[in-house]
């Protein structure tokens, strides 16, 4: 295919979107990749759909050949599905929710999980079916709270979803292992760096998670990384959980006069004035948050958290461990009179205590350990309360931060802490969906047995825009040759029409070779804009046609490497076959 | 590709679906090619979804082929560009609406006019950027009151949708010419039969516009033919209008006593009765039908059209007419009192006259002709009232229906009637939409000129449907090769491993030749439901593997000829190659 510049539907800007806050989305924007249309909806232009189409083809090809079936659903459902399920509610307002003409509840889908159970519990109905693994490649609506980052998280967007079914725990295994593979030859084919971390499962229910995370300092996932190998998703790590101590001899919890310490350093400040052989430290503090939960039913509930007074609540890791209810701030002291604002202490917390607060403690907290902490009075703190002793709780919360050098749960050593954006997740559903919607199948004894099912997503708008985040420097784009819009980028340049007659016949033996090419026929550009749009637009192998013809010559240059060599004219074409083909 | 029967996400059904009513839609889900999800809205299952891409890969190549640029829109688009050229309020309750989660309004684009007029407003100003042509293929919303016959009427659905941009009418013909000859070439691929006929583009607004009908009984357009060769919608089609007669002579009219005529049958006995010599028929009666115009705003307003008494309102023609307004039925007698009903007479019509109701009377309705007609008052009808000298009209309207026989406008013959289903529609637009969003670029002498538009629409998903349509037999579908999911299926009957073994050797080879192979692998089917179901999936080659092969032939069949041969195992490969590709 032979695109020219001349008429192609394109303008490269020079200056950067005024909303672009990441590299991709700048530069997508600025080479006429993509426009926005709505918040959080872009439109592709030619160049971008090819690349778009390109990812969709890798994603396709590697969904075949592990031997899920394409299928594609309406994006418009009902809401009856989602209802059975509880989704309609628990997506709260990130749900696109309409009405038709006659009044009908409909939604926009956010993934599909609940239309393929009932697809595969309409036609299939024995455990000989199984296992099957279905996915589609569509569009996407999630109305986001703020969408950002361009392509990375928009409210209309391309995902390949896709499910499995399996009439044992073993087959889930295996189809989760297969798509695993999948999704490691998809990206390693895209070019994406990627890190396979553990993950929550989250609102979709189930348990064995992980997700594909491109690693990048503008992503909105945080993960964890040992030199062992151990990976996670933030959200996912657990805390190494200290040995209980003994009672016997710990001394007597006491209270003392705190004045005018709300905050942790100034407790700690007070407590090493009070007690400066002890070493205290803001460790040695226990810190009681209070927040209020939300659940999807609308109730409000209170909630404290206890953690050491070094670590702040990590408002993703607790949300996961919340949901579906969602976290906002507390703000209702007037009514919870035994809760003193900067001096709460766990005596008065708890389901079994007098206030009824529920009360969970980070998994540091354990029988034995001795906390300074709110007596539940202004200025006043308990010092030596012991955990287990002292005070109770009625569980235990990973919801405090991660810090960087915090253990491995596995041993693997000290974590470090990096961030990623989302290219995949693959997770075992279990059979949350299929009872709520009732897919059984017969087994080998004639029994009626509940399917399990895995759920595994790519994200393939998204992956256009990581590509470009990833592969790009200062001039622009670099695209991977598996995803190009272009496989090589003719430039022709001067005023001299033998030039553009080399150049066209150039472009025109490629194409026939079963290149793609992008041809910059413009007449009446300057060769330093001609450049300029090279570098920005990010063909792999760029191709000048200019001064050097007088001589016989034509420039091959590798957009990456930046490599370049002057071809004999009779052998360019070659040259460039070479240079796509390896 | 290889699809194996034996795991390939399929059921066959016996029975038809209840809510089918057209021959596609029952063979499209009893062959397990689509399935219903919702409302107007199907799912693809995987032999279905193979024949869209096919539908959408020609779309697609032809689109290209004529130097049309792809790009692709959100179909989730703000409700501002739609409120700026009127379309949020024209489309009525055909639009889905809907808000996000701050409350703004949002739309699911039904086509995307003001889209691409903006995005071309965005990116070009000169008329040196002109010509262009620009296309998506992208699922589409119409909250239909009643979605119909499968995918031939469904509330999402998939177009490809493309919009020329031209600096003057001779570039938009040129423009439009272009488009023409690509769907020609489009659906004569797609072995669709369509004829081109001349349409109205109603609520679209412009000019020139053509339809592409496939022909079928169970379509739910009309259009017409003549011998000579005149087509047309019927909404489109002109009357031959009569040459006016003058008033010499004509006797001057006189009211009847014409007790129990509310109807035109009842009159025109009476009238017979009354004037034995005078040869009235239904055709010497002038009707005069009230309805009431719902327009955009919501504002009512009632309309009489005066049309012969041997013709009815066409729903269409009128709707047509009166777009963007609605046609609602006339109840409001009580607050019009010189409206009587049965007997409402042109008298007391029109803007000028006392009720100031709006009077539009069929072309043949010139001046000099006679009628009968109602006198206003209850069993009272006027005899030789003389139009132009007796009554007036605030003007002409086309919304008699057409009969067969009624002249062509052109003078080409009498008119036939037939229906159709519309697969493409060609429209020249003109200046509303540039006008609405401002869309002006520089012309050759620097001065901003409006940009001329057209709007090109192919129906994807409901070609798949239009095909099997067509294509279908008592037995099953039937595919054209450039659709079918897969080229050849090949079926192994018999229990004898030898037979097995030769499909799967067979299906193997002809994968490598680069064919998409459907293989009935199954090993516990009878040869009966086997062929029952090749016959009803519709692969344009079947090829048995069975008892022929103790003597050493396979079997290859031809789907929709019939026509079937023994060949050879050693040269089954090559006779089935010879057959797909000819």
């Amino acid at each position: 295919m032979l695109l020219r510049m001349s008429t192609l539907f394109l303008r490269t800007l020079r200056d950067d979107p005024a909303d672009a806050e990441v590299p991709s989305h700048r530069l997508l924007v600025r080479a006429g990749y993509i426009r926005r249309a709505a918040p959080g909806g872009f439109t592709w232009l030619p160049l971008g759909y090819r690349v778009f189409r390109n990812v969709e083809r890798v994603v396709r090809e590697e969904m075949d050949a592990m031997g899920a079936q394409e299928v594609h659903f309406p994006a418009l459902l009902p809401r009856e599905p989602y209802e059975a399920t509880g989704r309609w509610t628990e997506y709260g307002d990130n749900l696109f929710r309409l009405k038709d003409r006659r009044g009908v509840d409909h939604l926009l889908g956010p993934t599909h999980e609940e239309m393929f159970t009932l697809l595969v519990k309409d036609l299939y109905s024995s455990y000989k079916d199984l296992p099957l693994s279905l996915y589609q490649i569509q569009t996407k609506y999630r109305d986001e709270a703020r969408p950002r980052a361009g392509l990375l998280r928009g409210r209309e967007f391309t995902m390949k979803d896709s499910y499995s079914f399996d009439v044992d725990d073993a087959g889930l295994d295996r189809s989760y292992a297969a798509h695993r593979e999948a999704y490691i030859k998809i990206f390693d084919r895209l070019g994406l760096d990627y890190v396979i971390v553990s993950a929550m499962s989250g609102a979709m229910g189930g348990s064995k998670s992980e997700e594909f995370l491109h690693p990048t300092p503008i992503g909105e996932d945080t993960f964890v990384r040992s030199p062992g190998g151990y990976t996670a998703n933030v959200e996912a790590v657990t805390t190494v959980v200290p040995d209980e101590i003994p009672f016997d001899g710990l001394p007597a919890a006491h209270v003392e006069d705190t004045p005018d310490t709300p905050t942790i350093d100034t407790l700690v400040a007070v407590a090493q004035q009070l007690f400066p052989e002890a070493g205290y430290t803001a460790a040695s503090t226990l810190k009681n948050v209070v927040v209020t939960l939300v659940h999807p039913d609308g109730t409000r509930e209170p909630l404290v958290i206890g953690l050491p007074g070094d670590r702040e609540v990590d408002a993703k890791r607790l949300e996961a461990q919340v949901a579906p209810a969602e976290v906002a701030p507390f703000d209702d002291f007037a009514k919870h009179p035994l809760l003193v604002k900067g001096y709460i202490g766990p005596q008065v917390l708890g389901s079994t205590n007098e206030a009824k607060i529920r009360y969970l403690v980070d998994p540091r907290v354990v029988a034995g350990t001795r906390w300074i902490t709110g007596a539940n009075e202004p200025g006043k703190h308990v010092f030596d309360l012991v955990a287990g002793r002292d005070f109770t709780w009625d569980g235990v919360i990973e919801a405090a931060e991660v810090l960087p050098g915090d253990p491995a749960p596995d041993g693997s050593g000290p974590l470090e802490l990096a961030r990623g954006v989302e290219m995949g997740h693959i997770f075992q559903l279990g059979r949350k969906y299929a009872e709520a919607l009732d897919l059984k199948v017969l087994d080998e004894n004639g029994k009626l047995v509940t399917v399990t099912m895995g759920s595994y997503g790519v994200g393939v708008s998204r992956a256009v825009a990581a590509i470009a985040e990833s592969t790009h420097d200062e001039l622009g784009l670099v695209w991977p040759r598996a995803v190009a819009p272009a496989d090589v980028h003719v430039v022709a340049t001067g005023k001299d029409p033998a030039i553009f007659e080399a150049a066209e016949a150039l472009s025109q033996e490629l194409v026939t070779a079963g290149l793609t090419v992008l041809y910059d026929d413009r007449p009446k550009v300057s060769p330093g804009v001609k450049f300029k749009d090279a570098e920005l637009l990010g063909m792999p192998t760029i191709v000048t046609v200019g001064r050097g013809l007088a001589e016989g010559t034509i420039e091959v240059r590798d957009r990456a490497t930046g490599e370049r060599e002057e071809v004999p004219v009779a052998e360019a074409a070659a040259a460039v076959l070479t240079a796509v083909r390896g």
